[in-house]
Order: structure tokens, then sequence, then C-alpha cells
């Protein structure tokens, strides 16, 4: 239940953000829905295509359709005034990216997978449906340019897979990787902490 | 047999329309037949990959091979004259999206999927070779922008649905609806009809 | 063990290509390590997932992810060392290619699908590593407009299925149709061969 409520936050996010990509690039109803879907179910649609947990999770559960049309329609309505709610997006964002790392652990942890697979797994469902997001909006995806953001997730993932050395409670084990995701993303969101440059003229 | 012309001449003018956008990217003779193929089928592969129905469909049945091959070869030596085809082409592709909106709409019965999500995989099959295609070509997908077309296939959608609650006949409800579909986007079309603008300032 | 060293220069002569298409981009460490990946598996990637084979191969074999990782943080350091390396890389690449597109083409086989069907399959695993990451970095496609480069892949599938008819000994044929890959890639570059224009004021 609890987790449900984050997991429908998060949507919500995401869904929000593609509406905002898709409005700044000026497409119509369609497309701006479009890319809100993609947005918010697509790292776990990739994820599902990939270790062939078909069909893809959206598909049969329809509380993320209804969640993520009503965020659009919020938002198209009130894109005026939707800077007030920036914060809150962010933190729902950064909630969200938490829980989706955990979830995409666990789904490759059932499919029997190498813990660096799972890692990427869990990473895939938290940050792709931006990076189609990008691709569909004609832009190299912002987060292999600048965000701390996968790399929250990494961490939290190598968390994930070091506490389950040494516990058994999995639900803490899911809760704490989670946390790590968010405390990094928070941290290097607040400091303004980047990946280190890999060019010298920068 | 009937439904196999429509579905070979729909597949003749998305192929051809993947022709005339890669070769106004100046692409070279692969590059033109691979964003033929991909306008032609994307949409159905992207719907069997999503529900699982692989190997995908024009994997197992040749005649899309053939067809797009021959359409690709004939589009590339009357590239001149191709204009005079326009009205026909449009026809085509129209009567296509009619077909595949249906025949996705089916696929998705066949899985027992919620009626929405049929609609959405039947919109997929009509319309995302296209998205594919504007992809791979460096563009932000025209149906996102402006035309009307996924909408068409909305609508054709829940025509079915709706038929479907009072009606027996199967086969009467898919020509329905399909028509339905092809209706809109000729009025449309026709009509000058596009979505609502989301903004103020156009 | 012969094709496993080849496997994995081929890997890494893709990883590496990746990385450099990425760094042109100035993209983060992130984001370099997951082009370098997705140049590197993309094409198997893609085959997998429409033949209906998963989880995807690099997922449930890890030397993929050590040579790929391996090869990001040596092309990253040695940067701008990388041009003496250019001719083996080229090297590398190309016997990659002829090995991939065989591997292809016997899934293809396995998967009991048409020999045009097989030698499409070989020339995705072997090419759309490469177009997968010009689209996530926002080109078109570079084997699309002047590279052969499928084309060396057809041609080595089409021998491939030409040996078959006469021989039995299938390590032969396998070894074979991979030369000819190799060779007409070789030959085109050495010669300067392109595919015939398909555009008169070029």
């Amino acid at each position: 239940m609890f987790f449900q409520i984050i997991d429908i936050l998060g949507t919500v996010a995401f869904a929000i953000s593609g509406v905002l990509v898709a409005m700044h690039k000026r497409m119509d109803l369609f497309g701006v829905l479009i890319i809100a879907f993609v947005t918010a179910v697509g790292g776990g649609t990739l994820r599902d295509m990939l270790i062939g947990q078909t069909p893809v999770s959206w598909m049969t559960n329809m509380t993320y359709v209804y969640v993520i049309f009503g965020a659009t329609i919020f938002a198209i309505l009130l894109k005026d005034k939707i800077n007030y709610l920036r914060t809150s997006l962010f933190l729902f964002d950064t909630i969200g990216i938490g829980l989706y790392t955990v979830v995409g652990i666990e789904k490759g942890i059932q499919a029997d997978l190498h813990p660096i697979i799972c890692i990427a797994l869990g990473t895939m469902t938290a940050c792709f449906g931006g990076v189609i997001r990008d691709m569909l909006c004609n832009e190299i995806p912002v987060i292999f340019r600048k965000e701390i953001y996968a790399t929250a997730c990494i961490l939290g993932g190598l968390t994930y897979f070091l506490l389950r050395e040494f516990m058994t409670d999995t639900n803490f084990v899911f809760v704490i990787a989670g946390l790590i995701v968010i405390v990094v993303r928070l941290l290097a969101v607040k400091l303004k902490i980047s990946l280190p440059s890999l060019y010298r003229d920068k």
C-alpha cells in the first residue's frame, strides 16, 4: 500500500516531466500524451522486453494508464502554474527513481540474473523512460550528459547487494537501498555535484 | 483474400512513404530499404514485442518482405513520377491504417488485454512504423505534431468496442471500425481539421 | 576458443567506437559507458528480442559486460593515443562483423526462419549496435548513408546459404561466409567503393 502510493507519485512526476518536454517541443495533444506515457513506463517496458516478461507490466495493470492520463490532463491545464510545483515534482521524481531502481533489481533477481545485470535492470527501470522521451523529442538524452541520476541508482543497487550479504530482512534491504538512491540524488542536486569531466578544456 | 489485398496495398503505401522520407535525407540504397521496411512493419513489430508474440509476424510471413522489396525498387526507379501517385498512395495508406488498427485490436483481445490497451495496440500497429521511421531519420515524429492520424485510429478503436457490446457478428464490427478510421482520416484531411492547439500564441 | 577471441576483439572494437562517438558528443562517464555498451551489444539484443530469445544474450554471459567495461576505461584513459590504434580497431571491427553476421544467421536457422530472414538477422546483429548508437547520439545512422558495411554482411549471408547447398561441413561454411564479409568490407574501404548513388545531382 505504502509502496503503491510511492509508485503512483513517481508515475505522476515522470508523466508530468514528459508533458513539459513535449510541450516545449510544441507537440499536439496526442504527442504530449504519448511522451508522458513513454517517460512514465518506458524504462520498465524496456526491462520487461529484455528479460522476456510479456505482455509488459503496464498492459496488465490499468492503474498506470489512468494515473498517466490524469497527470497529463492536469499538467496541460495547469501548465502556467506548474512551476510552483517544481519542488514537489522533483521530490516525487526522486522518490520514484528510488522505488523503481529497487523494483527493477528484484525483477532481475527473480529472473535469476547476475547482480551486475540486476543493477543494470534497476537503473534502466528508473532512467530509460527519460532516455526514450529524449530520443522521441530529438535530443541527446539528458542523463547521458549532465545529471547525477543513473549514478544514484547504481550506488543504490550496490548497496542493495552489499546489505543482502549481511541481512535476511529483504524489506529492510529494499527500503535502505531505495533511500540511498534518494539521498545521493538529493545531495548531488543540493551540492551541485556531477560526474568528473572527461574533457580537459571544459 | 479481400483483407489480404488491403494489407498488401497498405504495406506498399507505408513502404513508399518510407522511401520518400529516406531519399529526402539522401540515404544510400541500404538505408532507403531499411527505412521502407521499418515504416511498413515497425508498428506491428513493436506490438508483437510488447505482447511477447515472437518471432514477430513479418519473420514468419515472407509476403511482407517481397512486397516491401518490390515497392522500394518501384519507388526508387519512379521517384520523379511518384507525385502523380500521391492521391492513390494517400488512399492506400488510409485504408491501410484502418485495417492495421483493427488487426492490432484483435491481437490485444486474443492476448486477453483490457480494451484501452487493445486500442493502444491498434493505434500503435497503424502509427508507430512512421514514428520509428522519423526517429531513424532524426526528426520529431510527424504524428506527434500535426496530423490527425492516431486520433482516427483511437476513434475507430472506441467504435470497435462500442459495437461489440451490441453485435455478435465480429466481421461486421471489424469492417465498421476500420471504415470509421478511414472516414475520420479522410474528413480530417479534406476539412483540414487538426487537434485543438495546446498553445495560446500559435 | 578461437571464435571466442574474435568475439572479444570485436566487442572491444565496437565498444571503443561507441566511446569515441559519445566523447565527441561530450557525454559524461555514464553516457559514454551506455553508448559503448549499446554499440557492442545492441545488434544482438534487438535480434534476440525480435525472435523472442530472452533474457537477451548479454544478460546471461558476463564476459561481454567485463570486456565492455574494460574497453571503455581503456579508451577514456588513452583517448589522445587512440588514433595510433585506428588500423587495429578497424581490423577488429571488420573481423567482428564477419563473426556476428554468421552468428546471427545461425540463430535464425535455429529458430527455423526463412533464409532471407536469417540474413536480415545476421546483418542486424553486425550493424544495428551502430544504428542504436547513432540514434542515441542524435545522428542519422552512418550506415544508412555512406558505408559499405551492411552490404558486406548481406553478401556474406548469401554465400552462407549458397555454400550450404553443396557442403555438409557447417564449420567450413561458417568460416567462409565470415571471411567473405571481411574481404568485401576490406576491399570496399581499400578501393573506396560505395553503393551506387540514388541521386543524380551528387
